[in-house]
């Protein structure tokens, strides 16, 4: 009974950490809105600096909103009794809207600076978020071929798990700081009498959102990076059982794992313990180390 | 024999990431220098852009490189011998030296736009900056009165230990993040004539340098989160020893964690894998989930 009230109480904290990142994301989406309708020239596709507001836009609604919540979908509970494969797919899904949308967001800025006369790729910004578009393409790309389609051999996946997780996390940490550069330049650019110097409200307004966009970085890697918030391992771990292992109890695992909850008092037998040995290394061939 | 040339390898591979780190890390502090001395008014303390120019130098050398190795210092394998306590209080001294130098190179900036009559606080950088200065010493006075006096319990040391981990590296990433975004005020405020959309020499400069510290990001995020890296248990993994375990093979613990390396022919006895899952409890009490 302990044990099951600390499992829900686990469970009400995941959700409380899942509501404030998705309503940090939307309120930043929603303040990158106002942000061109009210302060700047609205949207266009028409070579002004109305087309170059696609950027922000479509930056934190796909490369960070929906890139954060395709990095935390395995964890959702109640996606656990749906196919792993199934998951993927919305994961890989998810991905390839955010990379889509990164894409147009960077043809705006190109079509603007081309139309205005404006050099391409000068600053660290552009340097460091081609980069990462380049490095997240590719992190799509692999992430398909090894853990979607069915050829990769397990040991492949086992191999390549954690540095797929690295990857992910490490790329959305660098589109946020990329973003927190694109705010300060346009911020810069944009705003003259008064000046950036001079704290107009758009001024304000913009650093909110970039403060927003920081804390939704930090919500997702703290969901991320939880061991025991991880999906249950799957059926195939009955493949890998050793001798003496039992093969009910998998459910459990979510809160089992939890290492910095466990209790002193509640030591398990060898068997018991040979059968979560086994399932964490199921784990290592599908989830993350981190 | 496998076994070992395995943990070799893994060696190997550890001292190559550190190596890479330290060069990375050693030359961007040399490239601060550079940026300041060769293209900009040097360093000196009256309120010109020479004492300004202490801001980049002190940030770069203590909030990213000296931060950065205090991150990993526990997990440098010839420091195993040493006292965990010894290993604390090196760890706590690198950490305190970076805040000292970090409010230094704040004084700096505030010294430089009160003479210059240039309003402060009024950028992203500057709020980002600020918070993060303060989340870092929050987080050294925590650390210091948690993990480092004899005081906490075992309990509350267990409870804290991922959260301090994850606030750790969440604070470093947000330390570079700032750091790029001050890099791009600088550049676009300081070049003008050629200005930083004409990419002179000095810009080029320095947006490498930029890249250099997302480079060492990386190369610490990797190290710092990679399991089977971790410093072996202490010796009071003893008292928390089941029936059944035995107690030699900890120093094997480094390279037997790594999960995703394990090897499938491997599985171990019950007796020897209760003795690795006491081992993983007792590491919950003292380190990183991550």
């Amino acid at each position: 009974a302990a044990h099951g009230a600390r499992k829900m109480e686990d469970y009400g904290r995941f959700l409380a950490f899942l509501a404030s990142s998705l309503l940090v994301g939307f309120v930043s989406v929603i303040l990158s809105l106002v942000w061109v309708f009210h302060y700047r020239e609205g949207l266009s596709w028409d070579g002004s600096s109305a087309e170059f507001n696609w950027h922000p836009v479509l930056i934190i609604t796909g490369f960070v909103f929906i890139q954060g919540i395709a990095i935390i979908v395995y964890r959702l509970p109640w996606t656990w009794k749906c196919s792993k494969l199934l998951m993927k797919f919305i994961h890989a899904g998810l991905n390839t809207i955010a990379m889509i949308l990164a894409i147009v967001s960077m043809v705006a800025v190109f079509d603007f600076h081309n139309a205005m006369n404006i050099p391409n790729m000068y600053s660290l910004h552009s340097w460091i978020g081609l980069t990462a578009v380049i490095f997240y393409s590719l992190q799509l790309f692999l992430g398909f071929a090894v853990f979607l389609l069915p050829f990769a051999p397990v040991r492949l996946r086992v191999a390549l798990m954690p540095i797929h997780v690295y990857s992910g996390l490490t790329i959305f940490a660098t589109v946020i700081a990329t973003s927190l550069m694109g705010i300060t330049e346009k911020l810069i650019f944009a705003l003259q009498n008064p000046a950036y110097t001079a704290s107009p409200p758009e001024a304000i307004f913009v650093n909110c959102l970039g403060l927003l966009l920081v804390i939704f970085g930090s919500l997702i890697l703290w969901m991320a990076s939880r061991p025991h918030w991880k999906r249950p391992p799957a059926e195939n771990a009955k493949i890998l059982r050793p001798i003496g292992a039992t093969p009910e109890g998998t459910e459990a695992e979510s809160t089992m794992t939890n290492s910095s909850n466990a209790d002193k008092s509640d030591l398990r037998s060898n068997t018991e313990v040979a059968r979560k040995q086994n399932i964490k290394f199921d784990e290592a061939g599908q989830r993350s180390t981190m």
